[in-house]
């Protein structure tokens, strides 16, 4: 039983590519926890008999100075690890505050990803390890108890004139009910893809948690691709659209494309109560360009506006009329969010003060922190249970 | 306008944990392509200037003896990748037959996924670089024209007592038709979970290239999670339950809870034709496990009835019995399917022999190759079209 056990084990371990050395390792090694998180600390393990320096960088080391282009910056520094007899090398810290950080280890100078941990992310073209910390902050980031489903749905987008791909969120109870919805359009940055808010963001957990406490209404949210020329994240290898979307004739195509193509695909393809007083629309970086950019294109299609680490860049010689036309069609809800340190905090500064100004209702929430994932799950988790009320 | 941009580089490097040295390379450098897969040859790139040695291991790289506990056995090797005055290391490789390889690097003894390369499979807690080579063999593993949305639904499970999850293909044109489909439930292995056939498998693309070219019937393909006391797969940190599945009591505990809590959720959820000859149970190693037991538990429940890499194991003194019972309700395919090398194959040939010795009308596909996925992703495009026909 045991050696069918063994055998069956090795069999997969040779199809997954292990080579003649890791196979040897797995096979005599006890089974390595990385990371093991206790009431007041986390250690992180890697196995390297033959390393001679193992080291760990991320969210939670101390930071350093470094030089770099636009002067001295803090990035996050590295600490060591030590070796046991056996190559196993570890280190234990001081469980960090509450966050859900990434790292990664380096290994003789390179960098790896935690071999033990199944808990990943992915940005982009980057995978990374993930420890998130429980406490307060984080408590919505836990998986809750009444989850609700997440669909990868493909529709075609004429105004782009591909065939598209979006990350579609309906609440717990969606499937049980009659009842219709209101709807969330959620945009990821640049860099990012339709996975980037359920992936870095949290978003199907933040909703889930918020939505079962009874602090958010129960919601559909729409995760779409903000690149106009992919079809989808990279992962899919799906050809990119050769269209140049900084061609000022171009501006906007994807800001017309969520109003003309995939708002009526929602509405057409879920219970949703299809009208303004149950449409948001929020996003972050690129993404809130694009939000700002929907609410001064389309006043009136989008009740709730919610830009994020982002706001007026460059010279925008309209935006006194566009603001005076959203005023005039009227919006429930007007959150800009941005954090202090943020290098695009003036921009949103500068937002903020147009919208004021113009005599437009608003909160600006301002934070601690930069353009950070940190930041854009405490805003999604803000913002969210002041939506469709 | 170049500054603002390579500050939001930087930041978002940062912000992910890049380190110092890192992030030198990366302001530095140009863009690095692997894998660059040309007509006849293949370019694997890796940077790592302060490296000693750069190997390359995977399913494409020539084999070698390695003593196991199960005497000598072929496990893959490695090719030394060359150091250019940059410090970026290389190997240029004639394009090994058309298939679904997975890869590492092996830098200075530390395997490394390829971090070029955003084309990553995860095989229960392992992320794996990926070169998939065109060819005849694989054509329908990459992505069609047509393609299905893919759900990840929550479920409850009475039978297990838990919520649970899985994933559900639904083929192109099910949103925009109204008709009802029939249903392959298609079961993976040990060390898989509710993600392994669509990650590993390709079963989207697969089902969307034979719809497409007409080969098969379009279907809704459900993917559950075989391991009875998880909820998901484990990259959601979700408890799992403490049921001792071992115990004979327990027996079959999943396969009810296909029987008695999926088929139903699907049938109720989904535009179903719900009934038997509508209805294919297929799944590899466990998973053809799970179907045998699935096809002699409920006799006349699935028409259509495909293990794979899997056969008759220990002492089955009921099985001429189950078989009987099997052949009284009648079913429309029974597709048994094996590689030769496989550890599994003579459980497969005890099983073949005992059909056979009932009288119960089946195929035998047996192949070259063993236990693995380049086999599994070939008996899916090779028996999907023989379904509901």
């Amino acid at each position: 039983m045991k050696k069918t056990f063994l055998l069956v084990v090795a069999s997969l371990a040779i199809m997954l590519g292990a080579n003649a050395q890791e196979l040897t390792n797995f096979m005599n090694r006890e089974p390595i926890v990385s990371p093991e998180i206790g009431e007041s600390q986390v250690t992180f393990r890697f196995l390297a008999p033959k390393a001679d320096t193992v080291k760990i960088t991320g969210g939670f080391t101390p930071t350093v100075k470094m030089k770099t282009l636009f002067g001295e910056m803090d990035v996050p520094g590295s600490l060591d690890l030590t070796k046991d007899e056996k190559g196993l090398w570890s280190i234990t810290l001081p469980l960090p505050e509450p966050e859900l950080y990434t790292y990664s280890f380096i290994v003789d100078g390179t960098t790896v990803n935690d071999p033990r941990n199944t808990f990943m992310q992915r940005d982009g073209s980057r995978y990374l390890s993930v420890l998130l910390v429980p406490g307060e902050k984080t408590e919505n980031y836990f998986e809750a108890e009444k989850r609700g489903n997440l669909h990868q749905v493909w529709y075609d987008s004429p105004t782009l004139k591909i065939n598209r791909r979006m990350f579609v969120y309906t609440p717990y109870g969606y499937e049980n009910s009659n009842k219709s919805y209101p709807v969330l359009y959620l945009l990821h940055g640049g860099g990012g893809d339709e996975d980037a808010w359920t992936s870095m963001g949290r978003t199907r957990q933040i909703l889930d948690n918020l939505i079962e406490k009874g602090l958010a209404e129960p919601m559909i949210c729409v995760m779409p691709n903000g690149n106009p020329n992919q079809m989808a994240a990279q992962t899919t290898q799906l050809p990119v659209s050769d269209v140049d979307y900084r061609d000022p004739s171009n501006r906007n195509n994807y800001v017309h494309s969520i109003v003309k193509d995939i708002v009526p695909y929602i509405e057409k393809n879920y219970r949703v109560i299809a009208d303004p007083d149950h449409r948001a629309i929020a996003g972050l970086s690129m993404g809130g360009g694009h939000t700002i950019a929907a609410a001064n294109e389309y006043p009136g299609m989008f009740q709730y506006i919610c830009p994020l680490s982002m706001g007026i860049r460059g010279e925008q010689p309209d935006i006194d009329e566009k603001l005076q036309g959203l005023k005039k069609a009227g919006y429930k809800l007007y959150w800009l969010a941005c954090g202090n340190t943020d290098f695009l905090y003036e921009s949103a500064q500068k937002l903020d003060a147009k919208l004021t100004e113009n005599g437009l209702e608003h909160t600006f929430y301002v934070t601690e922190g930069g353009h950070t994932w940190a930041n854009w799950r405490v805003y999604l988790n803000t913002f969210a249970p002041l939506l469709f009320k």
